[in-house]
């Protein structure tokens, strides 16, 4: 599928053979040719809304997840609790992508308040495969090709699986690198801004340009370290997703990579059993308004989580959050020897089911310990559908995730 | 001046001497009758508002800070950019707060988003007296005897502050102990949720309601170790607040208290100096929306402080960050000899003067670390202006830390 690359469109405004009202107007066409048969975009911006031609991120269309606030496009946190909503003010990660000159051309679909309950998109790759939630059309906008960078947000798996499911580049930053204020919180521990765009280069240069960081993917000097991190639930992912972990860590070692097999230290396993813990005793405090008054027009599968976490009690929550801190400080400690870890970005490809959005399970550990983490796309399975592996980095240091997983993505391309 | 004190009320309620409704209704009348001179409400709830008789803080009359979202009141944030807004929902403490049966009664004046432009509130002490801010009107609300609660925020010393200059009781607890999502963010790693009434015991009586958490100010069983923290800033308090903190100290160490003076290592004293940079880089990002779109309605003392955090670098941002981890450990250390520390909870009585707020020069270290910080009254200058101490206590250990904020209240009153 032919896809927009944000470093192809600045390098290509920065020569003159592009304007970044061009390129934006290229993203409204693709937009209304594409989209009535994938449902990714809530809500668009006006026809006449000005492009900036200034700024380092001038004539790039931004998708924004439809959880975080726009003052000029309504802001319905994929719930009929929200429809039509008009906030005040846009989110600060709007904000700074108008800034920086990004032209915010939508807002994409999400699923249910950035939980479980499906938004209607569908994946690009088939439509009778889920694109991957919450940030569902985040991942199938750029996927599908109609616009080059979008933005989500990751509580459980919610920017990793729909780049793995889409087959596009997401990267989850190191928690609280970018903001994740006005957006409809869900669990203000794990909450966390991420990114998509065709490629790990792509999105890098993407959130570089965004934040005023040094994040861009500039090649390595030499090959990477790479810890094989099969984890305690490597037997939950399907044959072919264990195949595709393999061959890619085969694929760098005959790059050059060091390929090291790294077991699960049991503080890490522990983190990732105590995560639905410590989402659903925030959910039901961050959503508490939402289940008193609208209790109805909820979905089961919130509602049920709600009351769940309604239900912990604050010592085991802060229980919780002690075993949090003990796996944050043993996810460092990996990174003694190594770069990164390379490890499932999803159990499988997109399951062929509309009604789900897939399996958190390879994802909530790194949400929990704030590490920043890469989907890798690439590999496919038997049927052609994407196959994501995931490279994860030590805290602090998403530059360096960012570089290997450009790396990665260019020797499984070769 | 006659205080209403959460915990008489429900005592009272219990005991059938009351009602919630009669509660409630004591409170409507109160600030009809006195908020025209003092200005500490911003917005009330409707007349007809139904008054929930079922909850552990039924009967409890709330004011919650104009900077919290509300579904059924205008939530002005303090500015004339927000003016009549209306938010979708409550904010989690807002939603926390009525879940418990409490009835939330208005929204309390705040500065221009919490910064340091004032509100119109006056101090109950004298009117020609600023009541500190940001949470101006949660405390003068407080301090007049209308309600018996009130919510509040600190980013610098918004909660200690205002409950030193009007006598009353303040609690800024552990950084997340309680949620601070569903407001206008200001600094995402500072913005603290706090508490005021009229005693020490009274404000951990609430939180401990509120919360479900095990906050109860209980009798201390043997007298504290208190560490007398004069800080590296001691000459910055007037001549009458240095007096105060060691008459307090005194006091405790004749009631059998063990009082030690700690010196403030400089990790502490550099955490405090670079406040101001991790604020106003946050408010920068926070606030971006404002700052482009409504420039001109902020107050030149915000639109300076946002353009100078604009200016700051991510590097310069991330080694204050680093200072700020230093420092976090330090405090921590603190308390390996003494149970908390006692300090000044400003430089001085309520400044005479409407056109500022006074400093938050002994908050801000302690906002930054996260320590829970608890103001005691009792105390006053030469002209009967209150002037509060400050306990701070180890990160945590909120509970204690109430405690001997009782014990020592108890032991100045007496």
């Amino acid at each position: 599928m032919p896809v927009l690359s944000v470093s192809k469109i600045l390098a290509d405004i920065a020569a003159g053979a592009d304007t970044p009202e061009a390129a934006v107007a290229r993203s409204r066409a693709l937009i209304a040719q594409k989209d009535g048969a994938l449902h990714a975009f809530a809500a668009l911006c006006p026809d006449d809304a000005a492009v900036t031609t200034q700024g380092p991120l001038a004539g790039i269309a931004v998708g924004v997840k439809d959880i975080f606030d726009t003052f000029d496009m309504p802001t319905g946190y994929g719930s009929p609790v929200y429809e039509g909503y008009r906030p005040a003010s846009d989110a600060p990660i709007v904000a700074m992508a108008r800034a920086r000159g990004a032209h915010v051309i939508g807002k994409t679909a999400t699923t249910e308040l950035a939980f479980l309950q499906p938004a209607t998109t569908v994946n690009p790759h088939d439509p009778a495969h889920t694109p991957g939630g919450s940030s569902s059309g985040s991942a199938a906008a750029i996927a599908a090709g109609m616009i080059p960078a979008a933005v989500g947000t990751q509580t459980g798996g919610s920017v990793i699986r729909p780049a793995a499911f889409c087959g596009i580049a997401g990267f989850k930053p190191s928690f609280r690198l970018f903001p994740s204020t006005g957006m409809k919180t869900f669990s203000w521990s794990l909450d966390t801004t991420g990114f998509f765009a065709a490629s790990a280069q792509d999105v890098a240069l993407f959130a570089a340009l965004l934040s005023r960081r040094d994040l861009t993917a500039d090649p390595l000097e030499t090959a990477p370290r790479i810890g094989l991190y099969r984890t305690a639930v490597w037997n939950e992912a399907s044959a072919e997703m264990r195949a595709a972990v393999e061959n890619a860590a085969a694929i760098a070692a005959r790059a050059g990579a060091t390929v090291t097999e790294l077991d699960e230290p049991a503080d890490l396993s522990r983190g990732r059993d105590i995560h639905a813990m410590i989402q659903n005793y925030e959910a039901a405090i961050s959503l508490g308004d939402d289940l008193a008054r609208h209790r109805d027009a909820l979905s089961p599968v919130l509602r049920n989580a709600l009351e769940e976490g309604a239900g912990i009690s604050p010592p085991d929550y802060d229980a919780a959050r002690r075993i949090a801190r003990h796996a944050r400080k043993a996810a460092t400690g990996l990174f003694d020897t190594v770069d990164v870890l390379l490890t499932p970005s999803a159990p499988g490809a997109a399951p062929r089911d509309l009604g789900q959005t897939g399996s958190a399970l390879f994802n909530k550990l790194w949400t929990l310990t704030g590490n920043p983490c890469v989907n890798v796309p690439g590999l496919a399975d038997a049927a052609g559908m994407p196959l994501g592996v995931q490279v994860v980095g030590r805290f602090g240091r998403d530059k360096l995730a960012l570089r290997v997983a450009h790396w990665l993505e260019g020797r499984i391309a070769a």
